[in-house]
């Protein structure tokens, strides 16, 4: 979740226009904040389509020209809202050196990089980076419950999903190997690493065909791959299902405990509904909900 | 759920022919509207057939005018049945504005609009969309419990599937200029929108094999997006499957806990509908629900 | 489950030597009746092995007339159990027309009809009937708890899962016929049918790749048929899941509340673990496990 | 789980070198036996770098001879590494039998017999083997609880899993067999194994699209084997789930039931084990564990 969160941030001052700036940028809960929220969404939608749109070879022959223009608009306008962010918080450093930080400054660096490197192949990586920018947009899961809640249950089953991992690379190893023995360069699995690609490409079920098994033992070998990743493919989501099933009975045996009572003579609280008397002193409870 | 519903409706009058086919129309507990139901879908079924026979070259060569008359006979029959339905409710234009009064309309208008407009491209198009006259039949599945569960714990985990498409989405987006950098055009990802479609391919296990990658690099920037895929495919089953197996206990914990009686002498609650004595104390029971 | 059971069977009579062979054949709890078993599947795992080997270019051309005495061998020997069976139980039509009869029937007849029709590719149809005899097989399964446990869930969840299919076939008709339209034969979608075996063929995440969209806007449909059946997989899972695990539940629930104990006064058995007295006369009950 | 771990194994002495060494290889809660793991891991990892390495034509031809000097270094060293584990233990035979000595021994033997038999071919197999050294970096995992579990209830649900993968492998034939005959081997259906191999692929929705079928009717039976593929692939998932949730949930059960005082006034158990009062009746509860 800390991934996704803004550092502690703290205006630069108690009033005066940074003070309402960083309301603005910062906070998500007053109509001003959400107007600028709902604009900076636009404009990255914006801007990624523009570059998507560049991509597409019919598009970038008829527009090249507005295409580039947009691209310098959106940029620059990007730079002054990253000028803005360090300018009303407190420590800039920190918030520079943040996840979200870094990002924003990745959004903006290629486009004035591409100035000085005009290698168009260069440029290219450039503009991929800047779409890295989209995942701020995914700052409004925070304040959905829901996307708390599933972050978390995938916080929780890490080390299992790593151990599951750990094993899925252990079976492709040895997989992407015997197919390499097995199938050879002349049916496209020319190397060791082209064998795992292939592993992991089949026991993910994905299957492209780019290279596929063309001699009986190289077929019943993927079969045998295949049952393996059939068997398998429970594992993550058994893991995944037992974790967030656990947490919604937690949080509805938490809402069906609330009994509020607190004993007269110790204060105790967090009483069983059914219990007539107080655990800790034995003092008679008052009637539940009476 | 709502979308499967019927609006509201109330028959024209209390009496006379409108009124019987009212109930033939939209009610489904009597023999005749079971009759009416079947026949329907029964004419549904056999014009989604011609369609589909029609576009088959080799049946469309040998009975062309056959198939042509036939859908101009469904054609007819259904707007008959269209005119029904709205000669007979008290407000025919709360009907017709319905979804599934667009639905009803829209799988009739198609047949017309081709005497107008003789392109046959514009002809299949229309063709399509009388299919959606499919939907109708699932307006049944309102009285199966079952179907009721499935669409309501869908409809429950509609935002967890949201924040989790959302999620999804920017990782294709992200993987998809990523490809179009390291394969280029060469490879066949011609352009970022390509490559995006090649990412929910490989990440949601497709994996046509149209556009593959060929380069190491390619291949290990896929084996890592087929392994997030493979991880994260977990997520919406472990929602889904939660949310019923919650229903589900809801439901059985319900059924399970009728019995509200406390006993008098020690207060104990939680008794078996049957009991008459306190299972702790012995004391007599107060009758159950009186 | 009943599909898997063997009707209701009587011995023809109470002793002599077909109620010998009648406990051979349909008991399998004695030790002679066990070796039958074994033997028996030993048979027809071999006769299936033959019937692989024979399509098998290789191994036809060098051993074909080996081959083909097997076949015969096995299916004299099939047809004497056949006839075994019919002779030893008391009612043999019962037998005859129940699912097992009629596989047993079907695994014989074919290698006689091919004496009659000698064309080879009928006779090849016939010996893939054969294979079902492997079924038999699966009796063994009524004796694992656990298979009767599969088998059951699936067949508590049937309704739900027909629901399911039924909504996953309307999604595939209206995407094969869009894809007919939007990608057309030149692309491989040469009618609406084999636009839904596409849409069948990508929606369960197959992707064979033999048709694929080559147009963008046919590329962008594929990807939202694509994120529907991601979304969606999850609901057959959750299904069976919701529905194991309420098996497991229930089974665990009962042995935690094999309570034993019998009221002295009324003899009610069913007691709660930690009731003192009778729910239903009230009499003090015996301390548990005391 | 006991495939994971080493045999019951005790040192050769009680004091001496051969006890030290025996700590440092065998144990792993001491520092020098941590550094001994961590560097054992690093040059597994390395020496399978190296193999795959020298398996790419490209680094082959350029590094051929610095690569198989490593190959050498790593293989003396892993011998000087099994000749101690067989010294400083006291049944070196009972090592030596048991599956990670058979895995020590088959991960240096290879590189020795590829001096005996000249020929390339085999020597790539004997490469292969040697991967199967990475196992043993999966003995960490029986220390990480979450590994056991998961490893725990794949092991519990096993006989589940084959009930499932038998039945799976009997449709497998049956449709093998069923497209052979359909679609034969024009369309790349050369024998009833090969279409079992088809089989395999479309029902695990792995799909390579190697072979495909091409005719109407194959690609109904396809489709329809889809379907099936897609209606069980919820069976695997839901048993595993079904299980981790019951482990998950006996966990937590027995946490939380672990006060077994029973009220001396009233009987009630089931007591929180802070409790001093029972819930009940108020009387003084005896000490917990006293």
């Amino acid at each position: 979740m800390r991934l996704l969160l803004d550092p502690q941030l703290n205006p630069a001052t108690d009033s005066g226009w940074r003070r309402r700036w960083f309301d603005i940028i910062y906070r998500h809960d007053t109509p001003s904040s959400r107007n600028f929220d709902l604009l900076l969404i636009g404009l990255i939608l914006a801007s990624v389509l523009v570059i998507m749109g560049d991509s597409v070879p019919r598009f970038h022959a008829r527009w090249s020209g507005w295409l580039y223009g947009l691209e310098w608009i959106f940029t620059v306008l990007f730079t002054i809202e990253y000028g803005l962010r360090l300018a009303v918080v407190r420590r800039p450093w920190r918030y520079a050196l943040s996840s979200w930080g870094l990002i924003d400054l990745l959004s903006i660096l290629p486009t004035y990089l591409s100035l000085l490197i005009p290698g168009s192949q260069s440029l290219l990586v450039v503009r991929v980076l800047r779409m890295l920018r989209l995942f701020r947009i995914l700052k409004l899961t925070q304040y959905v419950e829901e996307g708390g809640m599933l972050v978390g249950a995938l916080w929780r089953s890490r080390r299992k999903i790593f151990v599951f991992i750990s094993a899925v690379l252990t079976v492709v190893v040895i997989f992407g190997a015997l197919m390499y023995v097995v199938e050879g360069p002349e049916h496209g699995f020319t190397s060791i690493p082209t064998g795992m690609y292939w592993a992991i490409v089949t026991m993910a079920t994905v299957g492209f065909g780019d290279i596929a098994p063309a001699t009986p033992l190289g077929r019943f070998i993927a079969s045998v791959l295949i049952l393996i990743g059939y068997s398998v493919i429970a594992v993550p989501t058994g893991i995944y299902t037992a974790e967030l099933a656990s947490s919604l009975r937690e949080a509805s045996h938490e809402r069906g405990h609330l009994d509020r009572r607190g004993c007269p003579q110790c204060g105790l609280e967090g009483h069983d509904p059914e219990a007539l008397f107080c655990r800790n002193c034995g003092h008679h409870l008052p009637t539940p909900m009476g």
